[in-house]
């Protein structure tokens, strides 16, 4: 089974807005087994929406359309649509109550050109918006079907799977293939080592698609089996995994959902550790990447970014000798950073980052992008240097990313003693 | 001037990758005065490369595509092209030896395959990439143009900078119409209220366009000219302008590229304050956006991420009997945390944040979404409370958004001492 995408706004075609659901419908479309043949933008005019759902027919099965469906004069695609089928159009009764009902509950003024939503192309099977007052429709064709749902991506997200997956899969009831996928987030691992590492796992030969897309700071390795059978599916999936485990299993910190920094506060909080965090060149990006998981203080205790080195040795106790000597960006000052804040929070551990994250800033012998990365635990601190050759906020990212995963390994305990 | 857009690869049509090539693109036509007719993306397959291509070739003078000119063997892009237009293709010796000496000076091994790179349609105008081994190409025929160049964004950029848009100027001279924009950056005021207080403003009989563009957590006033001379585009833009400064001035804090975080840096700079910031709920959000400008050093001295009431009592010297008797979050602990950093420092400035970002953790009093916002400059303190309704990570965006548009206030004289 074949889809088009046909993405629908002046804001698209003056690159004004990130055209967004053309890439979460194609990946759901993925999702189901079905291929994506073509993605078209074009801008809200009448004969360009027409000549490209004339090209999308022609080429696949089934077309979805996003966008042009508010009340404002410039929202033309319901009429547009109904043109290219040669459909007049009629106002539904019952939706055009249901957008009044929205108005009153919300307490709006009601204005005539709210009455345009409730406008469908003769025949349309109507696609409920249950997230706002833009309904979609659906038209059928010779065997082709296409869905218009509106461009606001979190109402086109739920009417794309309550709505429109739904509606196609009884109008393709064959196309229907049992697809999984299985993510597998790796950190530190370039796309060649991972291809050399995965060359004799022969998932080609167990009929499963292997993918790999670096997702900032991450890479992220994705199968994908396409089965008749949910059981035969997940059977297959079952052996694979195991394959890529026992390759690349060191460089997984997560799976499908999971998320570095949620995978350390739950290990954090189900072992019922405290962390303390002092960070320099990072500005406090750690601390923010922890705190997006709700439940986080659970385990964070306290964060200092330790910018100036006054602030290194009032709030963590770093000798003024030691950053004489050694330089504020050194093993010897990251040592003592999460010492000290180990110690002045009281916690189980104390991560530290300092470094250059640039543009200046850097010298012949600490380039920028040097970072020194040091974890206490009471016992021994561990201290890794690391050399990052990114802009300044991805030299952030990356040096946050592998604080969390320095942590992470902590906890799992892969993290080495030898620092 | 009509323009065609092809970005090519399985990676776009199978919704793995966002494909910001098509959005970065379209702005820069626009910037030119040349319209979008069409974006179309297929996948890494002849058939439908060819036949998107003439589709595109039927409606635009001039096409960009991208992706698809890597060195392995789903990189079909240019044989697709030479193919659609009937072309044998040849390998250009200076290519060659320039990727060559590129795999040279980095010390890598080369295998054949790379040569690939070097092939390019007959009688192709190459374009060259100063940023990675992949070249590109323009062919012209029949007054049309086809430009194709890598699909990484930072190497796409480039080359659509210096190499496709003066090839489609030079290709196109009469079509260049001086195009002129301005972006103003509010926060905190809903597109209606905007509208309303431009309505008798009148631009569009200055023959200005405008457009707002929600840019969470901001919103962006976007001012658009065309006009056949610099000048007079400029002496448009300049009075529209006046007309936007005069009706929304108070509620702008940036323009152009200039950021929240950028503007606030720079005043504090200029003006030798320095500052000191502690975070609850937003988490160390704020410094990291702080010094995620270049030269923050300079004024940011420390942060405090005191996520539990014991480090509010021992970093910021916030009295157990505040937080029992008014709470952690409270204006009377958001304003002990400012005065205390702001002395613990020793900075002309302390701001803090506390409050409830969710999902859990609000009360009827104070539910999901309170956060007091503080600034102590040393003489009064200045508290805001705030009522956010959004998820977790939003409120903690908003909230840090709040927070440097206080100090922006502050630097700017706008802060009205009525805390």
């Amino acid at each position: 089974m074949k889809i088009g995408i046909l993405t629908i706004g002046n804001e698209l075609t003056s690159g004004r807005i990130q055209d967004t659901n053309s890439a979460l419908i194609s990946r759901a479309m993925q999702e189901q087994g079905w291929a994506v043949a073509r993605m078209i933008s074009v801008g809200d005019d009448d004969g360009a929406i027409h000549d490209a759902l004339a090209h999308l027919l022609a080429r696949a099965d089934g077309v979805i359309v996003t966008g042009g469906l508010g009340p404002t004069a410039d929202d033309i695609t319901t009429a547009a649509v109904a043109k290219a089928f040669g459909l007049g159009l009629y106002s539904d009764p019952a939706v055009l109550a249901h957008i009044r009902s929205i108005f009153e509950g919300r307490g709006l003024h009601w204005t005539e050109n709210n009455a345009k939503q409730a406008v469908f192309p003769d025949g349309a099977e109507i696609i409920p918006n249950p997230a706002g007052t833009a309904a979609g429709f659906a038209l059928r064709r010779e065997r082709r079907i296409v869905a218009v749902i509106p461009g606001v991506p979190a109402e086109a997200k739920r009417m794309l799977f309550e709505g429109v997956i739904p509606l196609f899969r009884n109008a393709f009831p064959g196309a229907a293939l049992h697809v999984e996928t299985l993510t597998f987030k790796l950190f530190g691992l370039p796309e060649a080592a991972v291809d050399d590492a995965m060359a004799d796992a022969d998932l080609a030969g167990l009929g499963v698609g292997i993918g790999f897309y670096p997702n900032f700071p991450e890479n992220h390795l994705v199968l994908t089996v396409r089965e008749a059978s949910a059981e035969r599916a997940a059977e297959k999936l079952r052996e694979a995994r195991k394959r890529v485990e026992a390759r690349l299993g060191k460089h997984i910190f997560a799976m499908g959902d999971e998320t570095l920094a949620g995978n350390v506060a739950r290990r954090m909080t189900e072992r019922k550790l405290t962390l303390a965090v002092a960070e320099s060149c990072t500005g406090g990006l750690i601390t923010d990447r922890l705190t997006d998981i709700p439940g986080s203080s659970a385990f964070l205790e306290r964060g200092f970014v330790t910018y100036s080195n006054a602030a290194k040795t009032a709030l963590l106790g770093i000798p003024e000798t030691v950053i004489r000597e050694h330089g504020a960006v050194s093993a010897e000052t990251a040592r003592l950073m999460a010492e000290g804040a180990r110690k002045s929070a009281g916690t189980d551990l104390g991560i530290a980052v300092t470094g250059v994250a640039g543009p200046s800033g850097g010298t012949e012998a600490k380039p920028v992008g040097t970072v020194f990365i040091a974890l206490a635990d009471g016992g021994k601190t561990v201290c890794r240097p690391h050399a990052f050759r990114w802009d300044r906020r991805r030299n952030k990212v990356f040096a946050s990313q592998a604080a969390l995963l320095m942590i992470w390994r902590h906890l799992t305990g892969e993290l080495r003693n030898d620092g």
